[in-house]
């Protein structure tokens, strides 16, 4: 009762006063953002001029620095680094998987080994298996494992609406299928890519190693080669299955999550931040995950710059490091939180590519749940709908302490896994105006929770 | 209070019995269409077998034999032609528009020639004027424009949300300059292509002579052209600009409407119509407009036959053919549903592209509109949240009786104008799942309509 008495105490004020101030200012952010906002020409730099950019590598430092000066160049009232110590993991030069049958003839595979993975150290070679969900891998047992390459074929589930849970059920077969194959006796593993799109595109992510005294090398193939090997395997056409990787994990290195804010106004000591990751996987330009998400965050604080809002929370963008491979960034970033004793309010990611944006995915209170949804009516004329309860994002998650409330951007879904983790994750596959609604949606967000704060928090003064 | 009763009446037997087993029917019709569905293979075919299909080509009258022997094999209970008389203009294999400057260099613009336009019999030269708004061309009166080659510059609007939106409200530039601009003078049009996207693709599109003693020839060009230009018009750069096309106006000739039917078991008499149109402009394959509409809907009809479900009512596919150029098909069809006296009571066109369907545009009336908005609830699991009053589309138009609803369906749109009426609307630019999810959520309002009825109309019946 007391709960619904704060909830109606900071809602009503809001629907009876200003609901026609909020739609007029929220039109604005739209306007400037489809206008003239600088985060499609952001993200082509970030693409093009830097590249992929995996934790640890040249290409990575190239982004922190390209992501300071971008902050400097916005304006912003504060700039810093903070430092993080990353993995360092490297690809190198030599990824191939091949199978040969009885007349000796070779077939080459799109492959791409996963993140994480040891090399094969010269040519590894073995029969192979096919398994298509953990059960089989039982089934089968040790005695049909040992030596044997595993092929985990498990296929996306395509009945899902949301990719995203066609993905976060089918993506511990990459994540842990060298781990569970090894248990077995497995001398290596090649799995399906994670996607729902029928071609050549290897996609590459992280995988991890649950024993480190047996680890095997892991590949990705592409969905087309999966399906090829596995009518091969039944045909009984392969002979022997050749792996060579050449991949190396190195010392950790020292990285950057790069952070840029506007000052509030009248309660500076509260933290609203919007963020996704720098890095990316090193395969493509991660324009999708997360260039866009970057991109987007430094312009929700570039539109309150321009238009020269001043909020009354102080606004962070937070650009994290390490989130595909140990999400180093988010943990730590999280951690100097709780030693600092810095109040966050809210807290949003997008890391789900840049496409027409549908709604939020809201990881918070049940207040907190509610009176985000009360501003559903302010986001019908833009079709931004959902306002469900769900997960946020992988960097901020760590923030996680039963009063922040963590939100994630959730845009159209259909696309992504096409792009994600491949080389098909490029500038050109990222459209301007779906990029801009996105950070139209965020800007609006950002704006209504400045203005009214939240309940549930110590912090709701209006 | 009449209207309300009958409202509830087939209201809330709906909500109380069945929303379970409606549910249940849904996502089986979800599962069917993303897992069996042939629409995306039906569109390869579409597209590479058959390619472009202007009215009156020989492809477009491949493209008829194409869609009666699909619904033929699609094993429907009646398939048949309903002939129309369509017009057929010609590109001709000339198009160029290209300027000089005052050193005599040359450059080539990316255009297209407007459909219905006239050639221009030779070189066409002239000075040419950029006008923004009809405003200006008014201003500029027949002292300043006669003679010269009309530039028509007007830019889309990017802050409209539905791009659909910004395209209406502009549009008459491209559909009425030649004739607005002749009433001035001038000898020749050109129009920035209607297309929010920043590129080299020209599209072209319908045009119409208002003064069929008045005609002069028009021409798109692309939208970096058009800024190109521009600025050499500004920079005094520009000495003359001069189009050469050889479009060609013939005789009317014969053509069809393809029209498959499942006759319904217990009403066979009322007519639910799903369709879209056969033809597509002569440039492109026409993937998105409008072959998604034409596979989407079949793909409504091979769903109940493959689920064996039996609708009550008659289930008819319509394939109109010249839609882009006349809408001959859509207004002959209309002319015979009326002296026939054919009972229809539900017509739905896929016409806006093959992407992630948002929900529906109602034509109908009060009581339909709240009607098919109680089935809302129902679609929200599949992301489908658009029940607004709203247009339906260009083929089904005609049909329009004060009775009859009539819904388009509303897929996301922002990228639909990049493609429309150029060479970049071609079936590697169509999604398969979204083209599914389409065809999915046009079978599920199907699927409710057969069952419920609708009100408002003679035929609410269970």
């Amino acid at each position: 009762m007391k709960q619904l008495f704060i909830f109606y105490l900071f809602l009503f004020p809001f629907y009876l006063q200003s609901q026609t101030n909020d739609s007029v200012q929220i039109r604005a952010l739209y306007d400037f953002n489809l206008t003239e906002g600088n985060c499609y020409e952001n993200l082509r730099s970030l693409c093009k001029d830097i590249g992929h950019r995996l934790s640890g590598s040249n290409s990575a430092e190239n982004a922190v620095k390209w992501a300071e000066l971008l902050m400097k160049n916005t304006n912003l009232d504060t700039v810093y680094l903070q430092q993080v110590l990353v993995p360092y993991w490297e690809r190198g030069n030599l990824e191939k998987v091949y199978w040969k049958n009885s007349k000796g003839q070779t077939s080459f595979l799109n492959c791409s080994a996963l993140g994480g993975s040891v090399g094969t150290n010269g040519i590894l070679k073995g029969e192979v298996i096919e398994i298509n969900n953990w059960a089989q891998l039982k089934d089968f047992g040790r005695s049909e494992i040992e030596g044997k390459i595993v092929f985990l074929n498990r296929v996306m589930n395509p009945t899902f609406i949301s990719t995203g849970n066609a993905y976060g059920s089918c993506v511990d077969q990459r994540h842990l299928g060298a781990s569970r194959a090894a248990e077995f006796g497995a001398i290596g593993v090649i799995v399906r890519s994670m996607s729902l799109k029928y071609d050549k595109n290897p996609h590459t992510g992280s995988m991890t190693y649950l024993d480190s005294n047996n680890r095997i090398p892991a590949a990705a193939i592409s969905t087309k080669d999966a399906h090829d090997l596995s009518l091969a395997i039944k045909d009984n056409e392969l002979v022997e299955l050749a792996m060579e990787l050449s991949c190396l994990q190195h010392e950790d290195v020292i990285s950057y999550n790069v952070i840029g804010e506007i000052k509030g106004t009248e309660l500076p000591e509260e933290i609203i931040l919007v963020g996704g990751h720098l890095d990316s996987w090193d395969i493509g330009e991660g324009a999708h995950d997360d260039g866009a998400g970057v991109v987007q965050s430094l312009q929700v604080l570039e539109t309150f710059k321009k238009l020269e809002l001043q909020p009354k929370r102080t606004l962070r963008c937070v650009m994290y490091m390490n989130e595909e491979n140990g999400n180093r960034g988010g943990k730590h970033y999280a951690e100097m939180v709780r030693k600092s004793g810095e109040k966050h309010l809210f807290a949003l990611e997008s890391d789900r590519g840049g496409f027409t944006p549908r709604g939020f995915s809201i990881d918070g209170t049940k207040l907190q749940l509610e009176y985000l949804q009360s501003f559903k009516k302010l986001f019908e004329p833009y079709q931004i709908h959902l306002f469900n309860k769900g997960y946020s994002g992988v960097d901020i998650g760590p923030l996680k302490d039963g009063k922040l409330c963590l939100v994630g951007l959730v845009p159209d879904s259909q696309r992504y896994f096409d792009f994600h983790h491949s080389k098909a994750d490029v500038f050109e596959n990222v459209h301007k105006r779906e990029l801009e609604l996105g950070a139209s949606a965020i800007s609006s967000i950002v704006y209504l929770v400045d203005k009214y704060g939240l309940p549930e928090s110590e912090s709701i003064k209006k």
